[in-house]
């Protein structure tokens, strides 16, 4: 394996293992003195937290980050930084039944295939426990897209992701980017109240059934400042792409008008450039979903992003064990039946790291 | 603009703007020793070429690519490979008007914002014609690729696309990759006969009404070896997804189910494995689209791009001009009404060089 | 800061600080599969180790390095392996001196300067203390290349360092690569026990002086495959300079007949190609040092670099304090009165390190 | 072959061969708005041209270089800039005697080891034809560097390098950094006119005799900003090493004191702290070259280089033919009998690149 670091200007080395002595992240290129809030990024880590209801994972892991270095006096160094998230409640054994099976529709098999040999308690490097590093690194990244004294802009780039859609469980259309604490309050992450309690009671239904659901989720990014991006290989939706889609279980992203956009003449979908209120460009309308040529237009960024349901179920599947033979799986071990909820937050981390990484882009490039 | 290099093992650098003198592309780490079919070559650089059709723009270019480097007596020596593509058929007084106006959905107005210069003739290098140097070079990887001698796999790996949707005509639902030969046959590369037609019924109205049109392309990618990829930051899926969501017009991209995977429960979209008749590793069914944490099964891969209509139409439309004042814009110039007949060369290429790249990472990483 | 990481295949990330919880590494890219002997990496770092004798800083630390990731029932497993090693002597307050004051010849001020901001407790980040994690990652890359099974190569690739000089005292010219056992039985690493004994007396004197002594290391590369490199801009010699030229204190570097080159003519520098014993290729002579047009001969790589002598000193010299008035410092604190010693084990390490990263991209590279 | 790229802010990519049909360079990476003074560039490629005195190789190039990219109506445009050097008085007859001969000190013999064919015509890629792209490149960051309104300092960034030893004869010891116009005036490029006859009489007995000469050039760099470089593994010293020491013919690179410093003391040796004259920080020696901790002082930066006898040479010598048979090799075709003229602008260009990169990482990184 390799290709364990992401970013060119900041970059996010990720390490560990679902039950090792710990997962973390090594984050450089951060810019010093930044003063780092640890209260919000404890409350960032905490949303992905596993075992945060009782439609996630049992698993109850405190995720506290540990801060190795990089930081000194509550203050960012330059230096590199390192977040270490210990891994507590480990529970081998209940993965020892799966030692010498593999999954339908887990890598598992691929990792005994690829490199001869493979940590199987709780998936290893395969196991979405990985993206503990990855939000930490986000959220820290977060508070300085937020920060208009950090970032010189006028307003805060916001970066905000929500659940769309569960099985067939969907808001209803909306040109609004929800709010923050709004998505909270939801136990789905979902902005719609009504359709948070179907989204709840169809998860429910999943787990009980020893299955699990796919979904959507949404993301909008504001105030990204014109012309981010770089617009040949380093376009602004692949480089989102490159780092939504390395999320366990993405199988697709789309960017504003999406796929829709195939039933579309261009007289409809081309947004029509004006100057808006700042006296700045803007567009009419938002069909490009804030990206045009590879860079940011100024208008809020849109994207939709979809998840397969979680392959790790309960219900009896045909599979290979160790020896290739055909046999029955009914797989226990602690899962989340959809990933949905705790997969907003690793969303917008991906998305604050990738904004972040082209925006330190942007600095002395132009005469 | 930084980031016009793409790959880590086998690096593509893209050069050039649509009117200068040429457009080109470096190949950098393709194996040495390998005899190039200049003929076949020259064959798929024939099928992005512009003019090839009434439905394409009417720039006239012979395509021919001079290799200025990294090949002796036919052969690959591993020096970087330099594609040279002349623009020879340049109108430049054709986008006069251009300089002063800003194209609806078009990226000029963000160069302008961002570089504080731009080369306004013929999109200069936002243009597609920049592609001609991609498509050269994934036609040399697709000739190695398809190598088995090269590559020493028991088959070779083959990247197929086509035309699936264009506007709201659709090929009937089918689990066979065509033929590429079906697919040549066609003018919009679409290997249904009947849907063919009224494609091209649909393009011509469009362009006749000055208008473009969006649609769909599909790919696939056959015999990739087991464990392609790199599981975390370098999943095969993301890499495809950034070498795709870098070609022009593209606004989204989605594997095996895509989007679909949403509306599914875990026990309908696991593929359940098997041992096949070749006594390897596969999958039942195919619904991840040959790629489970980001390494490929052996299946299939499957993939669709959804494609944006040509931002450049006659119709008139609301605008800003230099000044930033409000106009009327009726763009000339020479345009495809739509992109995806000469989009299926182009993204093929950019697979051919994604899935090469991540093969030589393969090399020695096992003990 | 960035760039904290180094190689393209084999990727090594460095962290920490001199005086936070931790220093470490993340080694990314190793092969699969491979038996880590544990005991070796712990003698490697015992090499590195400070307090190992009267010669070196006080500061006692056991160096154990805990692996938190990539390595399962004592195997490596593709994924990235990160080795931490605690801080544990730590003695903050012996610093707060150096609090408000920039030492000669020291990289705070420039810290300072560049980031606003520095943790001044041991150097921080300039700490030589963060090579321990190199030497842990390079001890593993060490166990690779000597591993015939491995790398399957007909001998072990054999990186040997040793002190050739210590201020005047240099030890008697030879061809001969030393002993590692030899080498290791003097405390200052030098393979001639005379010179040896001066040297432990000449630094003896300098440490009782409070001042510090320069050096050169030599460094010989055995059995490197011939033609490891990258001919242009990865030669051999090039990317050697790249690791070494970053480890502290290192003022320059030389390969073969080194500067003297510069007095030689072509006809007594070129090496003539033979046949050797083993039906290879090889060369009569070796002024070359083992490497031509970047690429390695075959023969032994040789390559010498200048030391500078430590420069946190006790003796007073003139400098600045933070509010940039001139002031005089004796400096206290716990530091080597010559680093060659210590240095020997970072020199191979890193040698290691590039060696493996070059050596794994010969992998399929060829057709 | 692999890594024929360099920089990571602002990327050089190299390609060509000695007599294909051109040699040339992409630069990626170059702000936008700059104006080029083309002049000025020719007249950096006429420095580094062939055939410029008859102490060089007879080979006649103009080696005017077309700019195929990146720029528009003489600016820049941000997008990458495309070299190309045509390759016109081939004589590729001229080396059919090499094409079953393995020179003494060359590579190709490591080159058809390597890649299983090479091209013979002139060295090929190994040939330092392929600098000629580079230096354009470097000439245009020199450019850049020197212009304060583009860099935004106070001082023009300027780097000069000049020959300082040819085989035993060397200029006299002195501190100042010599005129650029005084070098210029050297056929040579040595700035001491008596020292330079005599190296001229050298040279020219060197070629009379069949044989060729090695030296030493200094390079020096002035105004370069406090804390450039990235003190990891980014290291000031680190970075002008990998360019450097990628230049053919580079055995050595040493920093400030270079390998003297072995025989120092820290006192000796510590460069003290003090405020000068403009009020900012400088030290009182400059032993170190410029460079502390892997980033800059702000005091001029000095480096050697070791620069080995051409090794095709007309002497007779032992060498290989290509059935690996022993024979006598007297070499023909065109070479200089010594490099270190011509390798002047080289090491220029190498330098200016290399700042500019790391220069260009400066932009926001500060918080």
């Amino acid at each position: 394996m390799a290709r364990n670091s992401i970013g060119k200007n900041l970059s996010l080395t990720s390490f560990g293992e679902s039950h090792g002595p710990a997962v973390g992240a090594v984050l450089d290129g951060f810019p010093s003195g930044f003063q780092i809030d640890l209260k919000q990024l404890e409350q960032d880590m905490q949303r992905r937290r596993p075992g945060q209801s009782n439609l996630t994972t049992s698993r109850n892991e405190a995720d506290e980050v540990q801060l190795i270095s990089g930081v000194f006096e509550g203050q960012t160094t330059g230096s590199p930084i390192t977040f270490l998230i210990a891994n507590n409640d480990t529970k081998p054994k209940d993965y020892d039944h799966l030692k010498d099976v593999f999954r339908p529709g887990h890598a598992d098999i691929l990792y005994q295939k690829k490199y001869g040999i493979r940590d199987h308690r709780g998936g290893g490097r395969s196991s979405a426990r990985i993206t503990a590093g990855w939000v930490a690194a986000g959220a820290l990244s977060k508070q300085y897209l937020e920060n208009t004294n950090a970032t010189n802009l006028p307003e805060p780039i916001k970066i905000t992701a929500w659940v769309k859609q569960i099985h067939t469980i969907e808001i209803p259309k909306t040109d609004q980017i929800p709010s923050k604490l709004v998505i909270e309050e939801s136990l789905v992450r979902c902005p719609d109240k009504d359709t948070s309690i179907k989204m709840i009671e169809a998860i429910e239904k999943a787990k009980s059934d020893g299955d699990s659901l796919g979904g959507i989720i949404a993301c909008s990014i504001e105030n990204c400042p014109i012309g981010l991006g770089e617009p040949v290989f380093g376009k602004l939706q692949a480089i989102l792409g490159l780092y939504i889609l390395n999320i366990n279980a993405v199988k697709g992203i789309s960017f504003g008008e999406g796929f829709h956009v195939a039933n579309m003449k261009g007289s409809e979908n081309n947004d029509s450039w004006v100057v808006n209120n700042n006296n700045e460009i803007g567009t009419v309308t938002n069909h490009s979903g804030g990206i045009i040529g590879g860079m940011a237009t100024g208008e809020p960024i849109y994207f939709e992003i979809a998840f397969k349901p979680t392959s790790t179920i309960g219900k009896t599947q045909q599979t290979l064990n160790a020896e290739l033979t055909p046999i029955e799986l009914s797989a226990t071990g602690r899962h989340d039946p959809c990933v949905l909820p705790r997969a907003v937050p690793i969303v917008e981390s991906m998305a604050n790291l990738a904004i972040m990484d082209l925006f330190l882009e942007m600095g002395t490039k132009r005469f």
